[in-house]
């Protein structure tokens, strides 16, 4: 590996450089406006692939079109399925980042911008990766696919029937997906387990119009009461969902994984610090690392209605509406507790009040064995980059191509955050550590070597 | 009051033309950018008193100025007071607006603009009321004060410490009022009695930032779960406050005054469409015209969390607040009602949130005893001009500086709406009905004759 180290050395600056290029490109999925910079951000990628002389196609879907590049086939040796995203998160509120979100800027080591870590930075980790092999070695050890898309943070509504219609084209020994964090500073882990999610719009619609709520108040319902009362009911003052069968499907923790995770170096008050609070809270009966983990939550996203502008205004509003979610566990499964929310909704509407639900995106929740070779070598790699062996962590955010790539391809998904917690994904200022970075790029050059031993 | 009627004929287009003057300028009080509408509106009214010889005065306030305007003295004759407000509510939301707020437009024998009814319209028909006894008679039968205010709209703050410390000044028999609405068209009404108001704000702060709701979703309270929560906790679900001594001060409905109000000719049917909705509701055991005059209510005017977007955005959002106010009937103190709300906020604020609540206005109910001879007055005037007697009613909706007048001059008030309830007060395409404007100004030509014979 030492003329690996040696190109990576380098190439840090040109590295960095071309990350920024592509941060620079504005790819939000969820906002119209954005539709030119996703379209940039899809060339940009197949570009890059189509120069480290990967077969590459730009396919287009009924959204936002998949970058697919393949390396030169090699015979004999196993083969990886790379999956990332080149979409971002929308970045408001823009008031509050202190440099612009598509500005990408250095700071005390890091480099701040939207999709810095999640995931144009962690997905590039592995490009450089494969770079560094084929100008240093000639070829890779294994053989490449890499499958990047354009829809991961609006839920990847085109991936889905993508990958169940190109199983064979997509056929791998395991998958490799770097879109999460370590579980600290210097503290590397392999994430074998992902919750899954639920999200939901709700409308409240009363009277045709904002009525005068002197004049009018008391005789109508209000849909801003109506919808307090009714994202109210759908839990209890313990943490507990009131959805009926909400938790009929989860797995009761068992003692082992109890005793596992309360091993962890989790630091409460560093965690509360982090995040700025000053009490930490949730499902009674419950650790921190197992409310953000392994236990299924709800909550509320959004909230909107009536007037919000300064000073006061006396109106009892037409209507009401809330974006809201549900994280689950393995074994849920989304459609169910849809058809159970939307069944309680209907129960709770009072009334003079009609009620919409939107059901955005949804996905199972994961589980990957602990004694797969394939989490073997993806440790071996992590070890020699980082220096230290991995922790093995659940991780309480949704990828939900995940258990799409489990099902439908039938292998084994190696989770490799190479970001921190305390980097924004999805706030303002986001950011990723320029030593995480380079640090991805080194473990992902160990790794091809250690997947191409790996005989299934 | 022949050669008056003729006068008012002769000026029909011409009175409506300098009501769309003063509808153009937009005189917001909630908006700070409005400022310069404000001063430019009082100016307006200023040069109206001016005009017709009334010595007239701008008087600074803490915030937006009061316009103040004396008739040339007459001994021995009653002295009225006029209140009425020349600022407006927010136009927002401006898209649902047929025409533009600040464009005054006919459209079925309405005006549209926003104050047409609320409150320039109706201040201007006993501007020009007293206009027509001058120009007809040489001088007016009583002496009249007007007072016009700029902050009605955001709770008159600056107003009561004016009325408490020039008493002398504002000496007078009766106040007059018209800021309120007829019971129906063609069904004039004199309102003897007001509900009060106490209008919160209310921000909860939790984690510094927005986070990722699945990273971190279950560990830390979610400020919109919160407030959903805390603003559900204020009522139960039969329409009763929950706030501790909230009822203590209610005094029971009589059965004579339930029996009036129930003769009253209100079609709820008519109603219901009226504001478009499909059923009535509020607290059990009242009937709709009880709820919306003579019952307290709590309403939500506005909710503000999180992603209000397009598209799902998973965050746990750093902040959520809420507007929301209580209409109070006679004898229920705001500031007890204040103080028991923040004492049972406090209990039901969760751990690791912050909450600030803000009290933005408020003000006791009313009650006018209907033997009053002013009322005996205004009802004769009210019937000169519409062709039929008035009803008794009361009113929903609070007009602070009422209480502040009845308490501070210790004279009746007299409230004569001419504004229909469909007038879409405080929401878009406020109207005002030009018939109604036209038998305001008779009504008040007349009403100055009538409370000119009494003697208190």
């Amino acid at each position: 590996m030492s003329s690996i180290e040696s190109y990576l050395e380098a190439s840090r600056a040109r590295f960095e450089e071309e990350l920024c290029e592509l941060l620079r490109i504005p790819s939000v999925s969820a906002q119209p406006a954005h539709r030119g910079g996703i379209q940039q951000a899809a060339d940009w990628v197949a570009q890059r692939f189509v120069r480290q002389g990967f077969a590459t196609e730009v396919i287009a879907t009924a959204g936002h079109p998949l970058v697919y590049a393949e390396s030169p086939p090699v015979e004999g040796v196993p083969t990886v399925l790379v999956y990332g995203h080149y979409d971002v998160q929308p970045a408001e509120p823009l008031d509050l980042w202190i440099s612009g979100p598509f500005e990408p800027t250095r700071r005390n080591g890091n480099l701040f911008a939207r999709g810095a870590t999640d995931d144009k930075g962690q997905m590039l980790t592995h490009v450089f990766g494969a770079e560094a092999w084929i100008e240093c070695k000639g070829r890779l050890p294994l053989n490449l696919k890499f499958l990047i898309e354009g829809e991961e943070e609006i839920g990847s509504p085109n991936l889905e029937p993508f990958i169940r219609g190109n199983r064979q084209r997509l056929a791998c020994d395991c998958v490799v997906i770097s879109d999460g964090a370590q579980f600290g500073p210097d503290q590397p882990a392999i994430t074998y387990g992902l919750r899954g999610i639920a999200y939901f719009d709700v409308r409240l619609t009363g009277p045709a119009r904002d009525l005068h709520s002197g004049s009018f108040g008391g005789s109508v319902m209000n849909p801003a009461n109506a919808l307090a009362r009714i994202l109210t009911a759908l839990i209890d003052e313990h943490g507990k969902i009131r959805i009926p069968g909400f938790y009929d499907d989860v797995v009761p923790l068992s003692d082992q994984e109890r005793a596992q995770l309360a091993a962890l170096p989790f630091d409460q008050q560093q965690y509360m610090q982090q995040i700025g609070v000053t009490a930490l809270s949730g499902e009674t009966g419950f650790t921190t690392l197992e409310r953000r983990w392994v236990r299924p939550t709800y909550d509320i996203s959004g909230l909107s209605s009536g007037y919000q502008g300064e000073g006061a205004k006396t109106v009892l509003p037409s209507s009401a509406a809330a974006k809201f979610s549900f994280r689950l566990v393995p074994d849920q499964d989304p459609e169910k507790i849809s058809r159970a929310l939307r069944s309680m909704l209907a129960g709770l509407c009072p009334a003079g009040i009609q009620l919409e639900l939107e059901e955005h995106h949804s996905a199972p929740g994961v589980r990957i064995p602990l004694d797969s070779p394939f989490v073997a070598a993806a440790a071996a790699a992590v070890e020699y980059a980082f220096g230290c062996p991995p922790l093995y962590t659940r991780e309480g955010g949704s990828i939900p191509v995940v258990s799409t790539f489990h099902d439908a391809l039938g292998v084994d998904i190696l989770l490799l955050g190479w970001g921190q917690d305390d980097d924004n994904t999805h706030s303002p200022n986001e950011k990723f550590s320029l030593a995480d970075f380079h640090r991805g790029i080194k473990a992902s050059c160990r790794l091809w070597e250690e997947l191409s031993r790996v005989r299934r």
